[in-house]
């Protein structure tokens, strides 16, 4: 547990990745108390050097011996270095939010969007997780829906940016770009496939259900979240040569009737959602919009007409931001509230 | 009725358009017996030259008189000029093969995917309506799930490229995208947004119930299609920065289980389909494999388990061909057998 400080020395492991730069930014923009950052990374980052309170701070080389003294840690290096390093940083006494998939579904980790189940940090045992990014997004916009009419079945397919991959992969798209517009060949190290021009419905490994585990993350870390295991989930998870922000086609099939109307009023009280949703005027939700933004935005809401009870949205959010550095970030300032 | 000849005169409206200039090749490409062809436009772009059978043909303005001693009138200009021009190539004689929008929902115009519905060709009264690029794909795939185990509703998601709009809206992504990555400002002319990086929820215009033209377009014509109004379908379509080839994230629920396997094996052997699914070794349809083809290629076969009988499929087609060119020749060549 964290005992209750003015200030906090704060670990960020992968602290000049994609992720932890964002997480950096976050925590300097929202005032969090930090006494000390202590930014870690694996070897071959080490050394590099991050700005945080515009002050240079050299990365350390993540170790077992690296949280003393650490009261928070936050991780955005992988499930693997996850795995490895955060139960060290438990046992050195720190409180971890991680933000790989390493602990998500492990029972007695709690799975935390801060705006819809804050009460499940205090469960924690040392480690919460922080969802999937595209998941966060989803989830934000339909739980307040579930709890006025009960959501029974969700299918979403997404169209993910490349930033979700790290920055490798926004190297990639760029550069294949440029080489497609040169008429060069490319050169694909990240993705299987070209991402320049191209969509690739694959996200993580596939599993031998057909599905890859992005499209499991969104159903089984959907109802860890919503807490309620009689959600039908289906998911398709698309890869798009977009730099930054996911977009997501969600329909659902709700327990009762509900109209566009009541949902968008629904939405405009919900904490951390954006109703942005005048067609007519050519407003709805992008990726190139939605860029640096804390808001989950919500646009295209209108009824589906194929069942009873079905109502299709159209969801962006920054997936650096909310799907990951600030979602992290809100529950660390849970903790210390 | 058309007159059973050796070859035939073809009119080619909108002949130097992306699909105009792509009806050409494929008349020429399947020797399509062609007597003489009349290409035509707009004023615009009339006096400008098409290549077919390695001659170069003067386009000709487009007027009520053009169809004189016309047998084919293959129409791809847009819905406004089918409207005015179609009439007037019926009444000089000529078969019209149309496709716009501007007849498809008619009663008594037959709408027609030669592989599903042929035999609505028979019933035609001088028009035959070509269906939407994004329909065509998705009715290829699923007309022989429906024959097996009946097709109850249809959710679908599209990532559509920007040749579906024209030629202008290829140079615009290209333009877009060299603006950007030359830090230079964007030019917005064919799409309201930025469409360089980014998805557009927005295909064609708005309409009252808050769906696109495009989505109903999905909806209905999937049902007249399939010649079952019963079925539920709705659909979000999305513009996404890819050249050319529609993808398509599909979500069935059918009458009757039926196994990922057991569609692999129906799809296996419906004509014009080509199943391409081995995620294994991260084989899967891409738009930019499928650019040329003449098949719809279908993957991510798989069965989805957030209700007792359903299936999520991947789809992809080349918007110019099979979306439309192709069909339309196909069309044609049913007219003379």
């Amino acid at each position: 547990m964290l005992t209750k400080k003015s200030s906090y020395v704060v670990a960020v492991v992968g602290a000049n990745g994609i992720v932890g730069k964002e997480m950096l930014e976050i925590l300097e923009e929202r005032n969090f108390p930090v006494s000390e950052l202590v930014p870690l990374a694996s070897e071959r980052s080490a050394g590099e050097r991050v700005t945080f309170r515009d002050k240079s701070w050299v990365v350390k080389k993540l170790s077992k011996d690296s949280f003393t003294g650490v009261d928070l840690a936050l991780f955005s290096a992988g499930a693997e270095r996850s795995l490895e390093f955060a139960p060290s940083a438990v046992t050195s006494g720190a409180v971890v939010i991680d933000n790989s998939s390493a602990f998500r579904m492990a029972p007695g980790v709690p799975l935390v969007v801060p705006e819809i189940n804050a009460h499940a940090v205090a469960g924690h045992a040392g480690i919460i997780a922080n969802p999937n990014c595209s998941t966060i997004g989803m989830v934000m916009v339909l739980k307040p829906i579930h709890d006025a009419v009960r959501i029974k079945r969700i299918v979403v397919t997404t169209f993910q940016s490349v930033s979700g991959t790290g920055k490798e992969a926004i190297d990639e798209l760029a550069g294949q770009t440029v080489a497609l517009l040169n008429f060069r060949e490319i050169e694909t190290k990240v993705y299987p496939h070209q991402i320049a021009f191209n969509c690739l419905p694959h996200i993580d490994a596939f599993l031998e259900n057909g599905y890859t585990k992005e499209e499991m993350k969104m159903v089984n870390e959907t109802r860890k979240i919503l807490e309620d295991e009689s959600i039908g989930v289906t998911a398709t998870t698309v890869r798009v040569p977009v730099f930054r922000c996911h977009s997501e086609a969600v329909n659902i099939e709700t327990g009762r009737k509900i109209s566009a109307n009541e949902v968008r009023a629904i939405l405009s009280s919900a904490p951390g959602v954006l109703v942005y949703d005048d067609p007519k005027k050519n407003l709805y939700p992008l990726a190139i919009d939605t860029t640096g933004k804390d808001d989950v935005y919500v646009g295209r809401i209108r009824e589906d007409e194929s069942i009873p009870n079905g109502i299709n949205l159209w969801v962006v959010s920054d997936n650096l931001r909310k799907g990951a550095a600030l979602n992290a970030v809100q529950i660390a300032e849970l903790l210390i509230q």
